[in-house]
């Protein structure tokens, strides 16, 4: 019974309640229903008149198939802890501090052939005649180490515990028997992996899309020895190995990948990390395969009359929407949860789809949904957060998660999800599918990831909030719902294909060392020269953090005579600091109301060039500085987290490096915390409201022409341009 | 008229008021006279019966002479500012920045053999062919230039300024012609430096004591096109040379020294950059030539029945009193200012002198002695942060400096001093040149410069605060005036000898990549290697800051696993922390009252061991935190700047590092602001509040025997043992 208002809008379903999920669809104005892991779908369910999303685990549905074939299930490459060789012979426990439930020793393979014992003082590789491994104790036993050298080994584990189930029975107390998953790169796996389906689809005829969770490769987890989470690395690889794979890439690519290009010093690749080519050519022989096999599930899908959709998340290696294969899985869509607006951009800028999705929070877990909790308030602020970004670039349906008869007891929060759908269906009718305004310069995030990374750059886990990277993170969360098209750019694009001439601002945030900021990319002399070249003819330059930092030369930054700021790492603290904060007024601080809150900021910024103006000082170190390079500027900045005030201070940072101030009051607003998207094709306009109270803000469709407003707490207001 | 209470306090004077001298001969004890730099002593002022000082400006106190031999004034190197070449001809201004009455470019020298083009975006030197200097317009002309690189010019510039004289000039408001300093590497100049003491000492018989301010080099000071401070480096050796010397340089040791082994990327070999062998040969160069002349002027002085004393500062460079040379000049007497309890110890620790004397503060100048100061306070404060480094080595005599005639007009100070003349003949008295008491082990402080730069770690100029150094400078302040006796050594020290079998605790404090910390020194297997050993062994370990810092191998604190923690640049994010603070009774944190103040403190720290303790975190980073390596034990403490109660937290720490736990109770306090030092031989024990309050404490001789007294504010209170 969908009526003409039921759209966009997907609605988690138990069986059971069958009554009330109608009820539901209604309410919320869902057009689809879904399962969620661990939960079914009854035949009444799939048979009411909306879409039908199930759940599809490609690698562990069959857990008949997965136990009879044991030898072809997911392995890990782990690294021991590091041991102190006390005497020249060093026994080493290497599965010491890993979870035994999750992980066993791969004795099936050639040993000496996948694994290394690292001298981690020297860096050397141990020969392996020096070293045997014991298969009763599971000990290396290093003859002839070197008396207080570190040590560690690189080995290869069977993943005996699924990843996402281990989570959930960890976390949501399951209990149900250990899955595990298999390997697709095992041909006899890969070709039951195809045939399941194909029964599956048979099987499930009321099934409409099947949304794959996901398709081959989970992004790793590790679990300790007390059953918690000793690393997660929401990007990471290091799942995605096998002897066999290993070897094919030998084949394939001509050189022996080893141990360390998996386990990279413990670091296993980290995105904080500079790629190195080795683990690029890795990833990029897994996108290949996950991307290849992945089409021919999604062609099976579309063979029976059904649509593809992926998850992003749990086994997402390998298919790196904004990677060059993406595009070849041939995906009708992608959802993927919103915890913030720049997660709400990475799965809306997703290209190469039919539509896209997010799963908004809260999910209708016990964590939220219980007595005394306020499953409302997260709501509408996971809401608001996204709102922003939806006003620039919309997913094209919405959905929750969870249990519904959780969210059931909460008759508030149903009432708001209700309003919070119309809103968004709201925002889609007005919007009409057209482009939002921006100005005629693109802002480009520049680090070592580049577009591969969009939206995820500074991040660890899929949008948790760190001490160490909400300072960085807030960049991309402020620009996700700002009026300005955002690039994400590598050092390598701009090696190969210098600076494209729409891009009027480069951003570049992280620490020292990061894939973020770039570390030794900065030595490369094309990269300086083309960035200076760049900025000295007009552009803009924005630093963040640690920005352009390797300590070379006589410099830290190595754009201080850009930025015209340098950090402290102790070797200037003999020059004499007449650093001193500018008391006039600047454009970039024009709406500024209260103090600028830097996050961690950075400690010891000072002025290396006499030119260049403090805006904003603690303690004698630097927060906010700007400075001119010829034709061009820079903004210098310690951190940005994500506040309302912040948004305004990059956004007038933005225009003034751009050189654009003039322009900025195209469909501005004079109050912090309201912003406005406008549509000029569509002839509508939106002026949002994101504080919790009312706001009187003066909009402005340009410099000449504005009129004051009254907005109610988080309220969107149309107008009709 | 000399009382026999009259010794061990200088008195600094002026003409004009002998009579008051007298009086204050009398009241503060002086069995000595000064003038000061600037002023004159009556030959009334000489006749008193009093030991008579004068100060002696080795290398400017003949004008005359100087004018007529410009050719051999003293020089520095300089590098310019880093300039960007925006073509291929790039024309540098070297002086550009520089304070035009403080130097003058050298141009009498072959520049091309002298000087360096370097291009800082390489680090490549460019070649003499390619660049030109222009006398008249003071430029280098870069032909050939890469655009967008950076550059810079090393050049040799003649000190048309005598650095101390200019100093005093802008600070004090000085208006006598400008001096000029000559350069004793010139044959003619050393002698006539020589001929000029000769004939001085003649003419000067009621000079008891010739005070050599100092030698032959200033200290590093360079001013800026504002007539400000540029830059100051209190061991900087920048002012040590000439071509001459260079060439010399190159004639005994073998090699020619680059522009670069002095300029160092603009770092001037700051003693916060890990030495390199070049610049540690050209130190022994100066150290050998200042020493040998030296050594011919205190002959002189000795030669005409008069003491030679050296002031510890101004133009001290290559006399360094813990260096290898020191004794060969044969003085008498080392005179220095005492901003601190770390700074009374690096001159009363000062070997192969018959006497040492410590100038207090302040000194007798407008800026405290004027109306609304408080003279009388900044005096006690020193005196007591002095005086518990005083109990442990005691300079032999202490003095003021500055003119007396401003001192005279606080009655109260001049009533306070009396007081602390007093105190500190007392304290004479009652030690009776004995040793205090100890624990057996002692305590090393191990760097990359080692006993060289003894109780001058981390120091910027000399005894200045610092925000980025006094969480370090907090460490050797608390050891100068703690009963533990204090060793400095060098990695280098560790790598030749080994761990001295006295040392029970090593403390490695500073920031990263600084000498302090170690840099490199981390990647040697022998530093690491003989350190484990040696605390797996028994030894204890404190680490301050970024102790054994370089990232290296998956690990940023190569002794990780001694210490216990790490700290995170970026890498290790996706490892989930599970760091706890600990909940029970340490031995280090038993006298603890209120929160730790760990200065700046060091952020992003964590457990990398299960084992290791957490004694105290902020925002789920570790402050403190201990660990058990083998038999030996290891302390982190993020910063420790100079407070009553982080010297009870270091005190502690060394004691259960060194497993030593029990012996702690020998002259122990249990009030963290009172101390006690006894002296065995001597039968006394000193017990000092170092507090402006009343302070009630318990005085253990050991576990077992202790006793409750009461001290006023700042009293010392004497018993006999």
């Amino acid at each position: 019974m969908e009526t003409s208002n039921n759209k966009r809008v997907t609605l988690p379903v138990e069986v059971g309640i069958d009554k009330v999920v109608q009820e539901m669809i209604n309410k919320w104005g869902a057009d689809a229903i879904r399962n969620s892991d661990g939960t079914e779908l009854s035949k009444e369910l799939m048979d009411m008149a909306v879409k039908v999303y199930t759940t599809y685990l490609t690698i562990r549905n069959d857990q008949a198939f997965a136990r009879g074939h044991m030898d072809q299930l997911q392995m890990q490459y782990l690294m021991s802890k590091h041991n102190i060789a006390l005497s020249n012979v060093l026994e080493i426990h290497i599965l010491d501090g890993y979870f035994n439930r999750q992980f066993e020793i791969d004795k099936e393979h050639d040993w000496k052939r996948y694994w290394e014992v690292v001298d981690r003082t020297t860096g050397e590789v141990v020969d392996n005649k020096l070293w045997e491994f014991n298969e009763v104790k599971k000990t290396v036993i290093i003859n002839g180490a070197k008396k207080w050298h570190r040590y560690t080994v690189s080995f290869l584990a069977r993943q005996i515990w699924d990843t996402t189930h281990m989570y959930n029975h960890l976390t949501n107390n399951w209990t149900t028997p250990q899955h595990v998953a298999y390997d697709a790169f095992h041909k006899e796996t890969r070709e039951h992996i195809f045939s399941y389906l194909e029964n599956w689809l048979r099987d499930n005829p009321s099934v409409d899309v099947v949304r794959f969770t996901t398709f081959f490769y989970h992004f790793t987890i590790a679990y300790n020895d007390k059953a918690k989470e000793k690393y997660v690395d929401w990007f990471g690889y290091s799942a995605s190995v096998s002897p066999e794979a290993i070897d094919e890439f030998e084949r394939v690519r001509g050189y022996k990948l080893r141990a360390e290009d998996f386990v990279d010093e413990g670091y296993y690749n980290s995105p904080f990390r500079i790629p190195s080519k080795n683990f690029l050519d890795w990833m990029d022989f897994i996108q290949q395969f996950v991307t290849e096999n992945a089409r021919k599930l999604v062609d099976l899908c579309h063979e029976n009359g059904k649509e593809a959709m992926m998850f992003l998340g749990d086994n997402w290696i390998g298919t790196e929407p904004y990677g060059a294969y993406f595009k070849n899985i041939g995906l009708d869509a992608v959802v993927g949860s919103v915890g913030s607006g720049a997660t709400l951009r990475m799965i809306a800028d997703i290209p190469h789809v039919k539509y896209t999705e997010g799963r908004f929070l809260p999910y209708f877990f016990p964590d939220t949904f219980h007595e005394g909790g306020n499953p409302t308030k997260e709501a509408v602020e996971n809401w608001v957060q996204a709102r922003r970004a939806i006003l620039r670039n919309p997913v094209d349906r919405m959905g929750y998660g969870g249990y519904l008869s959780l969210a059931l007891k909460f008759p508030d929060f149903v009432d708001k999800v209700a309003e919070i759908t119309e809103e968004f269906r709201e925002i889609h009718n007005r919007i009409q599918g057209t482009k939002p305004y921006t100005p005629k310069f693109k802002v480009a995030i520049l680090n070592a990831w580049g577009k591969l990374r969009s939206w995820q750059t500074n991040m660890v886990a899929h949008a948790l909030w760190y001490k160490k990277i909400y300072s960085y993170v807030g960049v991309i969360e402020c620009l996700s719902g700002m009026p300005v098209d955002v690039e994400f750019i590598s050092f390598e694009d701009i090696k190969k294909k210098g600076i494209s001439s729409d891009i009027g601002v480069i951003i570049n945030a992280g620490d020292a060392g990061t894939a973020w900021s770039g570390g030794n990319y900065w030595l490369d002399e094309q990269v300086t020269g083309k960035i200076r070249e760049w900025v000295y003819n007009g552009g803009g330059f924005i630093g963040i953090g640690e920005p352009t930092a390797y300590l070379h030369q006589g410099r830290y930054f190595q754009l201080a005579d850009v930025l015209g700021v340098d950090r402290e790492v102790g070797f200037t603290l003999s020059y004499t600091r007449h650093d001193e904060e500018f008391q006039g007024k600047h454009f970039i601080l024009e709406d500024k109301e209260k103090d600028i809150d830097f996050g961690e900021g950075m400690s010891d910024i000072y002025r290396v060039l006499d030119n260049a103006t403090i805006l904003s000082m603690n303690r004698g170190d630097i927060n906010l500085s700007v400075n001119e390079f010829g034709r061009g500027r820079a903004v210098y900045i310690s951190g940005l987290p994500y506040t309302p005030e912040n948004v305004r201070i990059l956004y007038r940072a933005i225009y003034w490096s751009a050189s654009k101030e003039k322009e900025i009051y195209n469909w501005y607003t004079s109050n912090n915390n309201t912003e406005c998207s406008a549509y000029p094709e569509a002839g509508n306009a939106a002026i949002i409201n994101n504080s919790n109270q009312v706001q009187n803000t003066t909009i402005y469709v340009d410099k000449d022409n504005y009129k004051d407003i009254e907005l109610k707490p988080y309220e969107i207001k149309w107008m009709t341009i």
